[in-house]
């Protein structure tokens, strides 16, 4: 029998209406999980975050306040998708109703702050989420399986870049996003989360890393106006970029793999280019988010060595949920319906699925690691 | 003011899915088409068909009789998503009814059929829309606009091709697909249909053509049971393949422009490998649906002449409406739901907007001319 | 024992540069060929090419007249370098003094001029080379024996592009390139006369074709000074270009393959884009001349299915003669040193080794082809 | 005037047969040098390498007896292209006989040893040069130009691959690569010994480092029999691998930038995958070896923003002495020629044109640094 689970959204930014996509189209793409959402309320403190969360979104009511999201009776489950420096006062006040919730990452702004959540939600008891989106995609799925079977012989070293150009622009304003207050660590946070959470998903816990981070656009126009995402009105006046733009990390993973991680969010050219490559004695795997639905993979018993260029299809994690055949894409937005399912499938069963704040968690340790690495120029364990 | 539209499905497969999927995110995605669609009954023959559109689709109710869907009156626009050899009758019955419709490609399974069909409609003054998702790729309309702008100068020649996979297994069954009186052509109709429709799209009218036409694999085992999709149960008796795996055309624009079109149902490797190149006397573009977010461009007055791989962004096409950044994929099922708010804001203005029923009956026709050219060996016409 | 075999060349340009250094670097990669090519004496009509060959390419002496080099009796075998319009009365006076012959393509600006050439060699039955020297790429050996041995199955389509961008400059001057009476055809003779052969190289013999052709850039400046390649000095005056920029041809193998050719001097960002596609009903091969030492293969049968991109390596063709490990990469130079290879083991051994004119004179024969073709706009025989 | 200069080799290998090649062809491609090479006497131990010398490589004379080359008074420069852990002496020998000479990389075996080596050339005031080949592609030039010309902005950060799959199967025999006392280091040595020369002569000097070994295939079969190149029979003893399959690093450049180097020779897939990016404020540069004759780049400014893929063309380097036009590929051994032309200008000038020991030194400074952080597991000067 399908459950009908009230649904409660903590801000309307591009988060928050790619969770409330994702509410919307999971039933029909996960029909067996027994849930279908009800968007109930949403919280913004915007008026016309409120409208679009009514008329656009479709949730029954809005709110400026999200405490009434949390304490809304008919709410059985809660995103957290307001700016980060806001996420650990709600994400433990969820915990603390007894609310299940999906939050984005990077959970806090520091690792302290990532602590206190995970904890509250495991004093609590609650199921949760968090928005690491990328190791949805069905290819993924596929690597995971190569890996972790042995197909690729045994994992020698592993190669991960989260690098993007957002902050590119050397005229972009100085939004809250460059404030150490405010964001805590830069791209490490921001982007490298998520490649720490990839790896370890797909091949194992990291043991150890040395880390080095640089700041390559010091200073940013000051901002003037309200902030928009990544745009806002700026003047003529600069302020100091006070996280990393950049880092640069060797890892140890505990199973004996060396990882190479990179990360920039001012490299020109490179828009969103996440990639991961995995290396073994047998085989190497090779992904990047850009091309989502592809692969390459190359082994040694190939008749026709080189790398393959394999297509993600219906045998691949969840793809055939969403389309008929290979070659078809599938965009990022179908990865946020996955990423729906996990949660929707703990909230119903009770049971952890799918990446939880412990991940988020782990992933925030990490960022850590790097940045006392970076700061003790020497190796440090990630742990 | 949003007004709310009665939307009745006819055939709840791939398609069916698809376009209720973009019925229930339109209006989330384009809040300005003063539409809201209300997924009123759907029709199928097949009893988990009905249950499915109720229970994962969410119509109010479903039927067993596809003319009820028609004659609801709660049903404002009606899709059309039966295989194609029902198309012309259904067609006809929206139109006579009154009823806009969106009606999947090929719109009949010959030019007579897809003539009625538009003729209908012109009869009855009712707006439609039909499946020519390509085109509705945000990067396309970028295409579009580089071309018709003459930013890559006097287009000279166009290299379409429509390849795929589906029926490289020789051991394939020998569903309608292959059979003349159900399906009309083979590739022709199923895929290059779609690459006239784009080449038209992007650079202008086709006037003339030369076409060959091969059946690679000449007979494939009889169905013995049901078929779904492209999978059937067979046995080791076979049948013939009536219509053809393969073509090739060679064309005339009438802006002076060669055109060469090829599209194949078995070719290995290529799993939906959908390719639009023009060359202009200044610059060249390439695209291919695989990697449906890119767009390969050279310029003659580049400081760094070559090819630039260039990602859909905000400024393309109706891209801002799903991802905020260039990079973030999109995916086959967002160009749906762009189909429908074309759909839709046709229903609303009674204007047409977007490709209708004229268009579909214009790719008819290019098939019927690759058809008669085939047969003639010749040039013909293709008016 | 090895023997030394007199040289002679008739023109010192690009091809006759590129034909004495394979001759200088043939033994070394070739030392059980049994020959040594003396560089005995050179022909050109500029005293700036007589100077260049004794001085920098080492031949011996030169002269004004190229007949002397024919005459000349410590010439044992002759290279035909000089521009088109001169090959026939070289090619035959070569024949008729004995003198094997390796001569540059196309090798008449006629299917008249290539008979007559063929003719004369094989009534003195004396051996000779013509230079196609794309097939001489390692990869491409491999890629004629997956489709000769039957791994792609049985051969159902190809396509084969010689597109270039070396006229894609309007402003680029009228040389005799453009000229009917000094060329003949345009890029057919010039582009695909290396596409046929290397179509039928690698799969079998044509049988039939439909053609097309077009001049894109229908004027261009009348040439004021001397050209050199396809530079030369003009004013602005313009004159009429007479053969085609362009060409798009359909034909059916003899086998059964349906090939489709494309061939373009005008294309801008395709500098050297010289591909070949052989599509079985068991697997797919790509090749691009840019990236020559690569092929892409895709095979029904693979674990991973999709596009490996296959680098040449020793095993195939002559590749270990030049490198001793894949992705080592072989350039343009090492494929003319393969020709002399073919060229000198003719002279040698009496028997002929390689392509020969009655390869080339079968290329002009698809050429003619293809121009009956496009005048009649009818299909017609390829012999 | 041109003139002769007499040649000597030491070790008739792959690279001794490069560097003759490269010496054949080098007055052709560089008249203006003023040098024609003569090729004097070759040294190898083995009878098979003196008469291919003599009967494939044209050498006048062969001895076994390297100390004959360099003591031969019509040798007035010495190609040095025996294993690596002959070079010192061999090396020492030619400068003390005031013997310009021509010394393939790694130098020696170890940071000492090819200070001694430097040092000697330097107290003989020999000019040499080091078989630092890449940084000859032409394309490499323009990439150089474009970093030092400010058009890509102040380098932020440079990444290098220099990855192969040589040593990937684990069967391969126990050869001298493995061993310390021949080898010294591994893959350090053997390949990022390039893509630290490279990245220093693109960008400029690397301040510090620190960096991570590892060893991933502990045990090889030893050697039975002889050893060429890789390949050597073996048995089913084990032996121990001394030195690195595998290294990582991060460094510091002292214009402000990071980089990122990372080299395998156990990589299944990458066959010669040597790579260079280079980011700075206002562009990005990629290049891969595998496809040498290509430029990936991105610029801020571009108004089709992403990356070009440019092809080498006469204004980059030395390309106009090898092809007329972009998109016809060069190869390897070409790089060879263009090497030995530095070193022939130095020999003729007296001035020290292209790399040379110093560079050697410089490199084999940076392996040692590597080394040397690995063994501290921390941050290291490169100096």
């Amino acid at each position: 029998m399908t459950r009908q689970l009230g649904i409660g959204l903590i801000s309307v930014g591009w988060m928050g209406r790619a969770h409330s996509r994702a509410y919307r189209n999971v039933h029909e793409r996960f029909p067996d999980l027994g849930a279908r959402p009800r968007l109930v309320v949403a919280a913004d403190v915007a008026e016309s975050g409120r409208s679009a969360a009514v008329e656009e979104l479709g949730y029954e009511r809005a709110t400026a306040d999200w405490r009434e999201v949390i304490a809304d009776p008919e709410v059985d489950a809660v995103s957290i998708c307001a700016p980060n420096f806001l996420h650990r006062e709600m994400a433990i006040a969820a915990a603390e109703a007894g609310k299940p919730f999906w939050i984005e990452k990077p959970m806090g702004i520091s690792l302290e702050e990532s602590t206190q959540i995970a904890d509250a939600a495991a004093a609590a008891g609650v199921v949760t989420a968090v928005g690491f989106s990328y190791r949805h995609a069905p290819i993924i799925a596929r690597a995971r399986e190569l890996v972790r079977s042995g197909r690729i012989g045994r994992v020698t070293n592993v190669r991960v870049g989260f690098v993007a150009d957002y902050s590119a622009d050397a005229e972009a304003p100085l939004t809250w996003r460059y404030a150490r207050a405010r964001a805590g660590s830069g791209v490490l946070g921001d982007l490298l989360s998520h490649g720490f959470h990839l790896a370890e998903h797909v091949v194992g816990e990291i043991a150890e890393l040395v880390a080095d981070q640089s700041i390559f656009i010091a200073e940013r126009p000051i901002v003037t106006g309200d902030a928009v995402g990544h745009a806002a009105q700026a003047g003529t006046e600069r302020g100091t970029v006070e996280n990393e733009d950049y880092s640069a990390i060797i890892a140890h993973f505990a199973g004996g793999a060396v990882g190479v991680f990179e990360s920039s969010r001012v490299s020109t050219g490179s828009r969103s280019e996440y990639t991961l490559e995995v290396h073994g004695t047998l085989g190497t795997l090779r992904w990047d988010f850009t091309r989502m639905n592809e692969l390459e993979i190359a082994t040694r018993d190939d008749e026709f060595y080189g790398f393959s260029t394999v297509l993600a299809g219906p045998a691949d994690g969840e793809f055939s949920r969403f389309q008929p055949g290979p070659g078809i894409p599938m965009g990022f937005d179908d990865l946020k319906t996955i990423e729906a399912s996990h949660f929707l499938r703990s909230v119903v069963t009770g049971e952890q699925d799918g990446p939880s704040v412990a991940d988020g968690r782990r992933a925030a340790q990490l960022v850590d690691a790097a940045e006392r690495s970076a700061a003790s120029r020497g190796w440090v364990a990630a742990s």
